[in-house]
């Protein structure tokens, strides 16, 4: 070894300490990247995902699985030596999905692939039977005169749209959560929609739909995007076409299930926490495995890299796997009251919702004196092929009740081409997860959390926070 | 015009002539790659099978479909102008599919995705539960010690590979076809396969099974891909686990149904029939769009052409829509039955029977002496991206009886990577066929009919007819 080179090292050396010191951090980026690589080599999310979906399955709020899910993490938190596991009470109305068929009766007679939407009140037994009336979007039904659907079907039948962020959900949804109640208004018996979803399979999409005060409930259901195609091809003959459909869905008894939370506990300030996690309960069609074991599976995954490395962050990491999103973010409001007078040691956190594809980009929602922490995240980030995107970050759906109240957020953004495919149907299942992207996010996550609970300032909100909830 | 040209114009007339004279032809190759390139770039069959899956949609022998998609098909033919249209009548026994379901009971109770196999008997109305006994293949049952499955559903777990030619069916569907007679002979109580598919989403293939007289009937079912593969690491826990299997399936009443035939009648040798067609019947699961709606559609469209053409070839060309191919190539057999004494007249044939996917290769099965018609094929051919094979097609399923009564057969191979995706499922609807495809593989029957039927030599069968049956 020459001169020249043991001297670049020695300052290369020194360079590091004296950055890792300006920082007053303890652990230096090189151990953070070294738990990353590690992650990107381990199976151990996929392993965790593999256990939630077989062992538990759908695990749709209030029924059976919800109780064997809070069970289930419980024991994986245990297994996975997390310092701390606890769980906390939630309490919601639940909703029970029963038989569920479709057909055209005249003019072609056909069976038609049907999901009730959620807490959709159900048909007579009989069924409701009636000629059908098409609008393409809940806007032209909106603005359609009154009474025109009077003893009809309503059909609307606008496509969602395929994009890597998931915009396409956004607009198309809304005639999911509103269709029940503005064809109500319009005089229908019925209202039936093109699932919400990007994919061209026989598995419809199921989701929340809302009722309003003084609206008369009319039973909402959703086709499969191939059986939207068959009725709007007969819908496109002019002949009257009439369709039958039989839901069974009812309301169910209240249920007391658990938001699941465990810690990896830090070393100075262990009252304050990262808040990371995805949601436990998951719809009843497939086995909840984009949506959200993979979220579950990969932040408890990143906890443990995390509490198992030899240096640990200043603060906590705490994991929580949140009950009942789908039906309304019900742990999550519960969680953020419970915890409501704690609020300043959440420091800030980030969910998983979004499947398990790959992430391309973060974003982080912090004040100026925070951005040494951003850029460190930044150049531990960029290995794994993220970019960073603003300061502007959003909430995932379990953060919004945290987030209204104040707290910081980041955003890992993943690829969710296909994740519209899977969403709220029977095809979600394990065999769409690729291991190598799941582990991708569970290095990313661990980049953030990592950062997020060493950072030598405490991270505090970026962007304002409104007033009022 | 200028001299040149003009003589230019009378030479190429001349030599056209000349080339069609020299092979005693009454219309040049140019005429049929008019044709065939018109019908490249027209829509004709897609419409068809728009008009067939729409109208009928799915038309399981013995179903009001199956009356309707015969109704369907003499109007099609007369509304597309073909000289001659009737039909003949086909009787068979029937099935009907009921209800179905399935789930784990222990020890991880979930539902699964399941569906009947044709003609399987059904369960006790409180359906069969039982441990499961797990064999990769049939080949492993089958070799297994007596009784071993005694009091047990047997599951087998082999999955289907995927091929071009689709050549990974012939070794999977054993499991489907005698599944419950090789489990029953094991003592079980019930079979459970993997579908015999190649696709990953929640929709079982259905598809036919066999009883043997003297082995006690056993109900037979398919588990989706995902729920195949959710069994299988269940299982792989090495606890018991328990399934519970219900089936509504039962014999139905015998049927008469029909096939469907059309003409486009021949200019000098008007007997002698070049037949092509497809199976009007389809699985009842989907709307059989490209088994074997795709078929009927684009051999229709084909002889549509040649029949609208200027000139007509010296041969009839006949289309077939055959009833229930599905449940045992039971219009194919009545047909051969019907029309022995006339076999002689039957020249060539090819069914489409392999979905929607570009032909990629044709091959023949011809004597020596027909080889120039093949040579004018292939030239044909060509420019369709089709190269030619070899002599020794095999028949479609449905020219099977009258290829073992020694009629020769064609062979235009489509490009099946996605057929097994499809095959005997909910998903096999309009929206998997690429109309640009369907329009190729029309002017390859274009191109196949027009030739055979247009030849100087009578075509006659090259490999040699088997003795029996």
């Amino acid at each position: 070894m020459n001169k020249m080179k043991s001297l670049f090292i020695a300052l290369l050396g020194s360079s590091i300490s004296l950055a890792a010191m300006s920082h007053g951090q303890t652990n230096d980026e090189k151990h953070i990247a070294a738990l990353r690589d590690k992650a990107l080599n381990s199976n151990l999310a996929y392993d965790i995902l593999e256990s939630l979906t077989t062992e538990v399955g759908p695990r749709m709020a209030g029924t059976i699985q919800d109780e064997l899910a809070v069970k289930w993490g419980v024991a994986k938190f245990k297994e996975l030596g997390f310092d701390k596991v606890w769980t906390e009470p939630v309490e919601y109305d639940t909703w029970v999905r029963g038989s569920e068929s479709a057909e055209i009766t005249s003019p072609y007679p056909q069976p038609l692939k049907v999901t009730a939407l959620g807490f959709s009140v159900g048909t007579p037994a009989s069924g409701i039977q009636a000629e059908v009336i098409h609008f393409k979007t809940i806007e032209d039904l909106m603005a359609a005169p009154e009474g025109i659907a009077k003893g009809k079907i309503v059909f609307i039948s606008r496509r969602m749209e395929r994009f890597r962020n998931g915009k396409g959900y956004g607009p198309a949804v809304k005639a999911r959560g509103a269709g029940a109640v503005e064809a109500s208004k319009k005089g229908a018996l019925a209202v039936v929609i093109r699932s919400i979803g990007t994919d061209s399979h026989r598995v419809p999409h199921t989701g929340m739909m809302r009722y309003k005060d003084g609206i008369n409930k009319i039973p909402a259901a959703a086709l499969s995007n191939p059986d939207a195609d068959l009725l709007e091809r007969m819908l496109a003959r002019k002949k009257p076409v009439s369709l039958k459909l039989s839901l069974g869905a009812h309301n169910g008894p209240k249920y007391t299930s658990q938001n699941v939370i465990g810690e990896m506990t830090g070393t100075t300030y262990p009252e304050q926490k990262i808040v990371i996690g995805g949601h436990l309960d998951s719809w009843d069609l497939g086995t909840g495995a984009v949506d959200d074991g993979a979220g579950v599976a990969l932040t408890m995954a990143a906890a443990k890299f995390i509490g198992d490395s030899k240096m640990r962050p200043k603060r906590t990491i705490r994991v929580v796997l949140w009950a009942n999103e789908e039906q309304g973010l019900v742990g999550a409001r519960a969680y953020a009251k419970a915890h409501q007078a704690d609020l300043a040691n959440h420091i800030t956190g980030a969910e998983s919702d979004f499947g398990a594809g790959r992430i391309y980009a973060f974003s982080s929602n912090v004040t100026e004196k925070n951005m040494p922490t951003v850029e460190k995240m930044k150049r531990l980030m960029k290995p794994l092929g993220i970019e960073y995107e603003n300061n502007k970050a959003g909430p995932g759906p379990d953060l919004i009740p945290m987030y209204q109240l104040g707290m910081s957020v980041f955003r890992l953004s993943q690829d969710g081409t296909d994740y519209f495919d899977l969403h709220h149907t029977g095809d979600d299942t394990l065999d769409k997860v690729d291991p190598k992207a799941l582990a991708q996010n569970v290095a990313a996550y661990i980049v953030f959390a990592y950062v997020a609970a060493d950072s030598k300032e405490t991270i505090t909100r970026g962007t304002p926070v409104k007033s009022g909830r």
